[in-house]
């Protein structure tokens, strides 16, 4: 019974979904959905991500949060477009609240949308909101067996961040071993070291994010 | 439409749950819902909590995962009954999951239940499942914003447990603001700053924990 309720919920997310990437299309704006555990650095590297392509693409940013306006804040002052969702106890972004967002953004102002996710490693994986691509970060202290024990974001992600490898020092993580488990469950997966905190990587991911960027744009 | 399904369940839940506590209370079984982000240090916060009352509590320990029987097979190590729930993709545990675990325990053989919930700041907060207590972890790495930005799971919690406190030196954390932050959010909340990896705080914890299933042993 619940089954069948969630099942249709997910259908109808998905028509949303298709309408919100026809009418990114039609704009010509690529769209990158980023998801991951709370405090594992999404709003850290996209202040990053704002700092390298400042001047290069013109940004939009959409923050989902379950409660407060504290992401958007920090975002807003890179002089950037951006839209708080508040999801009013919701676990995700669904295609819905995306749409309802949209009409805030000048579409013709903006080649590249950046969607950052409530802070949650199983639920946004299952609502697709429109997104050209899915990007996921995982922070060292995290521990390298979650690909196996939440596959579903890992299967669904085209990049992996591995963040905070400045604390890798310090605690018990293998690297080898969180590569390993998250090809395991999806082999197609980019993966890449970063350090939101001493910019280490952060030149590869920007370099990755432009690349299909640009495939988007033709 | 969505809101009205999801009120449903969670008062279809809710009668589950107040049959899961009448059983619990018929056979003196203190109940503990262990809640935490993935990687936050649930398990291993079990780890040393088993081998800190071994000799003195008789306790069964209930897994919530997604997938996987890993964290199982770590408890079970240490000698106590446990069962493993894997939710197929649900991202909490509810009362109708524990209502079908119960049949694998031996109720006579313990006085005291410790469920570990999946990992996920947001959605276990919502579905009680015939706990006396609601435990959460943070970990410094997390950041102190997080009760606000989540506020449910502090909001039902009476205990909070602050952990790997090993990594303060390496991180920006400020402890006192993330009291602040979660004490204005719940000021009954009991905030205990641990480190499983070096034991500190531990002892605490223990202390409070037996302090609680004592009254309800009475």
């Amino acid at each position: 019974m619940e089954v069948k309720v969630v099942k249709r919920i997910l259908e109808a997310n998905e028509l949303i979904a298709q309408e919100n990437a026809r009418l990114f299309a039609e704009h010509g704006i690529y769209v990158l959905n980023l998801m991951g555990s709370p405090g594992t650095g999404k709003t850290s590297l996209l202040e990053r991500t704002l700092e390298a392509l400042r001047g290069r693409w013109r940004i939009g940013v959409i923050e989902g949060d379950i409660a407060t306006s504290r992401d958007a804040e920090r975002i807003a002052q890179h002089g950037v477009p951006t839209v708080q969702i508040n999801t009013g106890g919701a676990c995700h972004l669904d295609g819905n609240m995306i749409r309802g967002a949209l009409g805030e953004m000048d579409f013709d102002g903006i080649d590249l949308l950046i969607v950052e996710n409530v802070g949650n490693l199983v639920c946004p994986a299952e609502f697709r909101i429109g997104e050209d691509d899915k990007a996921m970060i995982l922070s060292v202290t995290e521990g390298e067996d979650k690909p196996l024990k939440y596959p579903l974001m890992f299967q669904v992600s085209s990049a992996l961040l591995l963040n905070k490898i400045d604390l890798l020092p310090y605690v018990d993580f293998d690297v080898e071993r969180l590569r390993e488990n998250a090809l395991k469950v999806n082999p197609r997966l980019e993966i890449m070291e970063i350090s939101c905190k001493t910019g280490k990587g952060i030149e590869r991911w920007i370099g990755w994010l432009e690349e299909r960027a640009k495939r988007k744009k033709g």
